[in-house]
């Protein structure tokens, strides 16, 4: 399996903190030493970084967790290979682009038989993992239904999810650089941060940040992860079965039409 | 104006030499600050790197200087922003996905009246510059045309190059991971190493660099740039209307079947 991590906010956040923390789970505190990668889209674009090394054991990885990049939606993912080997072409995040946007894709889990699930030719792997090709479908899907809004793709992940997690483990994460979706088969939790901020101490590392130092009072952002990152109480874990979505920093999906009629 | 950089090898190899040259153009030798780009196909896929940071300001650049990555294709912009603001979308390579492969796209020049280029919507730019609107357009070419082997693209770039050099300066290089392709407008030069290498001096900071220890004799591989790299005498210019491949290291379009037959 690997491990997720997502943001999305409001306005610009450096995840450096974060990154710091979250990295230590590739070599140092698990499992996941089959490679990282990271994204970030910012308010000038996305851009993402790769490498086949431990995040511990990374100048990269270290680079970009002192060199804070600030972001609106950030995805990273470290990686325990199962299907499809080690290497550039198998590292997450994934991305294509759709319709003049950039789609990101990260993944946890491991799905048998995915190959049962039809692509159009629109999009095509490029390399061998299940969560390439599952991207691959899900925009398939996400082309054919013409999405237009958060709340009908957020629903589309739904059921795709329900689907795909009749295959397996399936935690993931998914943007266009204006939403973060997700999906929880097994595994993620979220938290959501504003003012007033407090002192947070990171439960991979035990370094502590002073977020008013660092953020607003405007400040809204929220953090999933496959496990908590930090001491904060907040930290809420997602059902088996639930899709979110989260815009401007906090979820939004939760004001989708159902739930103003209900 | 921008800066090119190119590389195409038969077997990995690092670049870190050549880079640490070229990014003196990026600040100290040249105008190119406004951010730089660079991507690499190893054996293993593709992966890239941008910065908005001049070249020579910027810890990553540094960092890929140092951190030498072992590619069979490598290119490398620096920006100097005519179309397009200083922005992470518009900061090259560009990349697309198509048929399964990662396309990788760098250019300098300026191009006027690039619009009136249709686009299918098959390929959308996600940025403003003249040159990911021509890569988009490009590639639309390509899958039309269904091109099969490296000559009949190359024969299609020789072709859309001439009519996009009638708009204004078009020097670019495009790739598909296995052989690189050139067009020169105004000004692009190339050089061919294999053994018996030697020892050589970067032209940009004075760097001398002993080749035979990092090459094995079956090495070969062309380099690309805006203007010569190094102290070599072999670097060749290439002619306006001129494009180019580049396979496993050598050039690889004059064996065409046209060649042939002549």
């Amino acid at each position: 399996m690997c491990e997720l991590l997502g943001m999305n906010a409001n306005r610009p956040v450096n995840t450096g903190f974060s990154w710091r923390g979250f990295k230590h789970r590739g070599g140092d505190n698990g499992p996941h030493r089959d490679g990282f990668g990271i994204g970030f889209y910012r308010r000038d674009g996305y851009h993402d970084f790769h490498d086949l090394r431990p995040a511990t054991e990374s100048p990269l990885a270290d680079l970009l967790g002192r060199d804070d990049i600030a972001a609106l939606i950030m995805m990273g993912h470290l990686r325990h290979a199962n299907e499809g080997s080690v290497e550039i072409r198998n590292t997450y995040p994934f991305t294509q682009e759709m319709k003049g946007r950039r789609w990101c894709y990260t993944m946890q889990g491991q799905l048998e038989g995915f190959e049962v699930l039809g692509l159009t030719g629109r999009f095509t792997p490029l390399g061998t993992t299940d969560g390439e090709h599952v991207f691959c479908w899900l925009l398939d899907q996400l082309s054919q239904e013409n999405c237009d809004d958060s709340t009908a793709v957020c629903e589309l992940v739904r059921q795709c999810g329900d689907r795909l997690s009749e295959m397996g483990v399936f935690n993931m994460m998914l943007s266009d650089g204006r939403t973060l979706y997700t999906y929880c088969s097994k595994k993620m939790c979220w938290l959501t941060r504003c003012s007033p901020f407090g002192t947070v101490t990171s439960l991979d590392t035990g370094e502590h940040i002073d977020l008013a130092s660092r953020c607003d009072s405007a400040t809204i952002y929220t953090l999933l992860a496959t496990a908590p990152l930090t001491n904060e109480s907040g930290w809420q874990d997602m059902h088996p079965g639930e899709a979110m979505a989260f815009c401007d920093g906090e979820r939004c999906d939760i004001s989708a039409p159902e739930a103003i009629i209900a």
